[in-house]
């Protein structure tokens, strides 16, 4: 992200504080070469080694808190107003500038239910409270969670831009994977086909590269979150991919359904189109009701209940999650009320976040069909931002 | 990292158990997509969605509790013996597993003073306890920090072997960027052929390739842990460049300086000269003290007091630090006692751990002197692996 994005978003979060009744919030990491704290490619822009302290404040004020090693880069990157640094130890600089605002609140980078929110390691949290011991600060802090999925999930006119760019790029190369779609192709060559297209464009893929692209052919596969097997495709197969590149930074995350034409068919058996259908009606379904308000586990019995109600399984996850600048975003959830899901499926949608809708079946004989499809929630509704799968796509 | 390799690190794991007195060591994560453990690479091979466990017992055996959706990739991965899911809530597989083994001690991975084993968030941590409440267990957890600073400083062979390898290349393309700086160059010139030649030859850079080469051109510059600049090279500068590559996985670490004629010279005037000279004995001071047994920071004194008697600034940061898969590898760490290297600098050093040996000093007008080496340490001493930087470079 650049550093006039960073600064934008600081004060949206600034606005953010300010709405939430929170006076100061801190992002407080450390080795970030080693594991990193997810907000600070937005609110930060580079790293960290020694122990540190990102703080941003209601009025709008920016505070770093770094080591002296660390404080010409920081310079240098410019995101931050104020930068402090120590050698030896943290404590009396991180007491001074906490204390200069006398906050009430103090919002830190940990939550049971957003992992976004999460960066705080529990070893660094007990050095935390070390650090504000006998200060009184140490009894103020709360979980960042509301702040990050405000910050995170209402985009700007500027990231919903980036994403559609995302998203028809993406869809090219669907297109271009289907003319490479054979019998006899395995499932990693038809991976590899689409990391070679992605890597000739330029792109970055959206998530790992071990399931980036995802494909699952015929039946009595993983059907999800797994990477391709040498498993050949064959007449007769269903065939779904799960894929999605970064485009300046930010995510696609679709899914495509293709059937196999065996020897003397023109289309699709009855039961593939049926399931077929079935997903395809319950994005419709699914859309039809998500607006500003609604509770994501609403949204998410619509599309499950429709499936469930024409004999399939339901599917072992949830209908859709925010994504933006990493392929699971923001905060609240498309998702059942099941406690792995924490309180994300209860957290009110909001105007201006982008979710996917990806409902899934089996196809008994066939293999799974999924479509994943992106909607940005609108005043009162929301709106497709892929072009919709329509049809089951054939191979011949 | 391959399975068999993790599948040995595991039988490892197994055995430092034995050693620690620990019955079970527990690594638990969630949406490793967005930040990832970094212990996961090393004994697990792939990342998790949904809140998953880890579990290496001190018999050897091995259980993964993970979410439904992921069991077939965890299958096909094929580095745990016992594969659990679970669809809602992880909770009761989880009792399950643990109470299986009625442990006493149950490391989980979190640690006040190594990052390489707090990759359990604060959020998580929570979550965790929720999970096992009232079975016992949640109040038998300790850090899994030793575990993972034997884990992960004991090189094998092999290890060795490779970063071994990574040196030679690495000081291969120090050659050929000395033969590119040239007055009039800029640091960014500098650090983009270093990156070109890098992925020219297929290597992966050792950190973030913000700061990867670092390279700093004559007095005045940040100096370390910053990025190249659009300072151009002079006669007269003293330039030092941090770099390192993967190889296999294994990072290299080193730092070369050099010295750039001004006209009419022939060789380093005597203070740069100077400069150096005490850099390269500090490293031999070092190394001759560096054998299992020791305190780091008893290494650290040695360095750094001949820096300071020879009228230089001591330098801002420990004298060097293990590395293997990570840049910033191990627990022990060669670090003078400030609070914020922890308990680092006290551990004892053991045979078979890799260590950076990297003094600086600050040349008056000139910039400033690094020489960063590789040293392995024996049964009663150590090696250096990397051969070592013996003259200034000079530039014509």
């Amino acid at each position: 992200m650049n550093k006039e994005m960073i600064l934008e978003k600081q004060q949206q979060a600034a606005k953010i504080l300010q709405e939430k009744n929170i006076d100061m919030w801190i992002t407080f990491v450390r080795e970030t070469g080693n594991m990193k704290d997810p907000m600070l490619d937005m609110i930060v822009g580079t790293g960290a080694t020694w122990q540190s302290a990102f703080i941003i404040t209601k009025n709008g004020d920016t505070n770093a808190v770094i080591g002296s090693l660390e404080a010409a880069n920081m310079n240098m990157v410019g995101t931050f107003k104020h930068i402090h640094s120590y050698l030896k130890s943290i404590t009396e600089k991180l007491q001074e500038v906490i204390g200069k605002y006398r906050p009430n609140k103090i919002a830190i980078n940990f939550s049971r239910n957003s992992t976004l929110a999460d960066g705080l390691t529990y070893g660094l949290y007990q050095e935390l409270l070390e650090h504000l011991k006998g200060t009184g600060y140490e009894k103020r802090l709360v979980s960042s969670e509301d702040i990050v999925a405000a910050l995170r999930g209402r985009k700007s006119k500027t990231e919903i831009g980036l994403m559609k760019e995302a998203i028809k790029e993406t869809l090219k190369i669907f297109n271009e994977v289907t003319g490479f779609i054979q019998p006899g192709k395995s499932e990693k060559e038809i991976g590899d086909f689409v990391k070679g297209v992605v890597k000739e464009k330029g792109f970055e893929l959206a998530w790992d590269e071990e399931h980036c692209p995802a494909v699952f052919s015929g039946p009595g596969t993983a059907g999800a979150h797994a990477g391709p097997t040498d498993r050949k495709v064959e007449p007769g197969h269903v065939i779904n991919m799960d894929f999605g590149i970064k485009y300046e930074g930010y995510c696609s995350d679709l899914q495509r359904t293709w059937y196999v034409l065996k020897e003397g068919e023109d289309k699709a058996p009855a039961e593939v189109q049926k399931g077929f259908d079935i997903i395809k009606e319950s994005i419709t379904m699914a859309a039809n009701e998500l607006k500003p308000g609604k509770q994501g586990c609403e949204i998410d019995d619509i599309a499950r209940n429709h499936i469930v109600k024409n004999g399939y399984a339901e599917y072992p996850h949830g209908l859709g999650h925010q994504l933006g600048r990493v392929a699971h975003d923001g905060g609240a959830l498309l998702a059942p009320r099941w406690e792995r899901y924490g309180n994300l499926p209860f957290l009110p949608i909001e105007e201006n976040q982008v979710f996917t809708i990806e409902p899934r079946l089996t196809i008994e004989g066939y293999g799974i069909a999924t479509i994943e499809e992106e909607v940005v929630v609108t005043k009162d509704g929301c709106e497709f931002i892929s072009d919709r799968q329509e049809e089951i796509i054939l191979i011949k």
